[in-house]
This record gives C-alpha cells, sequence and structure tokens, in this order.
C-alpha cells in the first residue's frame, strides 16, 4: 500500500479534461465510474465493471485492480476471494474522463466468476450472418471458449452469485 | 438494413443467462447497457459506451456500430456525423449479459471525437511509479499518442463537444 493518498482534480473546463494533464475522473450520480479491463499481453476484453473514488485511489496506489460491485454494494479487491489478482500495467483514462482502461496481468489466468478466461465467452451473429440464422428475430449465442480455467464452486463455494436478473 | 426485427429473450434464471445460449441482455434502470469497442485488428480499446435496446438491436441487423448518447438523449449511428463508421468484426455479450463487446474496423483510423485513435491516450501512473511522481496525492497523466488522426474542427465543424463537466 502507497503512503501518499491519491487525489483528484476538479473538473473546471472541457479543455482541461480532455487536452490537459489533470487527472479529474467523472463520477456519475451513483458515484460510479465505468472500467474497462484488458489482458495485458493477449489484449483480450476480460471484463467491464464500475469504481467509486475509493476502488480508483486504491488501484492507482497499489497497482492491483479494485473495482466496486453494484450487486453487493462494497468496495471490491478483485482476486480477495478467488486469488485471481489483477496487476495493473498500464491505467489508461479517456478524453471525457468517465472511463477507466486497466491493462492488467491476471493471476491464474480467469478474470471471470463463472470460470472462463474471459467474462465474453459467447458471441452474437450480426448482419449477414444474423439474417441467415436467426429465427423469427431469435438467435442462439455462440461460445468462443469451450473449458473453464476453474471450477466456480471450487472457489467461491457457497458465496452468493453476482448476476442480477 | 436486415428485414428480420432482433428480438431479446426474457431472464428468466441465472444459469439461462451465464450458461446458455439466449440473447437474455440487462438493460439498466436507464435502459442502457454498457459497450466496450475494441479494434478488431489491433486489439486497442477505442472507446466505452451505451446502447439502448433498439441501438442493439440497429447494430446487430445491420453490422454498424450503434450507440446511445447519454449527453445528447438520443440513438447515435457511429459515424453518421465523422464518416468514421464501424464495422462490427464480432458482437460478444459478458457472463451476466449487462455488457456488450465490440470488435470492430474504423474507417479512417479514428474513434475519438478528440481527433485521436482512440479516446484512451493518456495514463496514470499506477504503484511505485505513482509514488515516484506524485506531489501532494496529485500526479500527471502522461500521454500515449501524440498525433491527431483528423482535425475536429474540420469534422465535426459547429457540433456541441459531447463531454460533459
Amino acid at each position: 500500500m502507497s503512503g501518499a493518498p491519491v487525489k483528484f482534480q476538479a473538473r473546471k473546463t472541457v479543455e482541461q479534461v480532455e487536452e490537459g494533464n489533470d487527472l479529474a475522473p467523472k463520477f456519475d450520480d451513483r458515484g460510479l465510474i465505468a472500467v474497462v479491463t484488458t489482458d495485458a499481453t493477449s489484449g483480450e476484453l476480460l471484463m467491464q465493471g464500475y469504481m467509486n473514488a475509493e476502488a480508483l485511489q486504491l488501484t492507482i496506489s497499489t497497482g492491483e485492480a479494485h473495482y466496486y460491485s453494484r450487486s453487493r454494494n462494497v468496495l471490491w479487491h478483485k482476486g480477495a476471494t478467488s486469488g485471481l489478482v489483477q496487476t495493473v500495467q498500464e491505467l489508461l483514462v479517456d478524453d471525457d474522463q468517465d472511463c477507466v482502461w486497466l491493462r492488467v496481468d491476471v493471476t491464474g489466468g480467469a478474470s471471470c466468476h463463472v470460470g472462463y478466461r474471459s467474462c465474453f465467452y459467447r458471441k452474437v451473429p450480426v448482419a449477414g450472418d444474423f439474417e441467415a440464422k436467426q429465427s423469427e428475430g431469435h438467435v442462439a449465442l455462440e461460445w468462443t471458449e469451450t473449458e473453464k480455467v476453474f471450477d466456480p464452486d471450487e472457489v467461491y463455494g457457497d458465496a452468493p452469485n453476482p448476476t442480477v436478473l
């Protein structure tokens, strides 16, 4: 843990936010900022989540990804339960600073609570492919990963599933 | 434009949503779903945005990225103004289907309204690097792109800047 508390600048002008070097993140009316997390080596999208201010400060100061769980309403040090810690290689902000991009190395090689490497293991056919495969407007998801990296029952035990219907 | 309207399934069980092949996206209380857009060739993160149901249906049926602009409150066919259309190579959904990943080819090679290739052109030092560079908890953003791909004034003219402070 770093000794210095991470501080943010106030958002004053569009030019400051878009073209300056002030770190002035925009948290929404829930106090959250969107986060995109990719594998630093493969470039694969691992997950999309949210941070509150504290999670962003801890991620910057410790170099390990922290999120805010909307389903559990808690600060969430990724890997605290599963051991699948994400070590941040690069942390980037977007033009209007309402999104954070983490490029991470993942201990254990998996980031998805279902047990897959990435949370994105199914795809939707689009355009002509959709047209060819659809039936009355419905189309089946197609798997892009077939083998789980870990057994979620072993890793999470009785912890409640975070998916909300 | 496709002839068939794209339809979604009702969300019934966690198993259906996480491990089934039903397309059953979760729209939040604003009617939106998060979208992550990466370059299909380089893997680079281009932007993070949102879709409403109509934007997702149009993206699937046409194969071109449509979003919902939260700042302008309109359906947004990316590239309609700038010409920087995003052609979808793959559209994936995450485990609980509250996020969409678009892997796209971009006409013109830029996705950012400020004129950069990616919206993510600045990074934040983390961990020991943060500690070494911070001053009273503040740290300067570092540029990862230095050349704009296009001049936003030429492309967008008098259109209002979408950044909200």
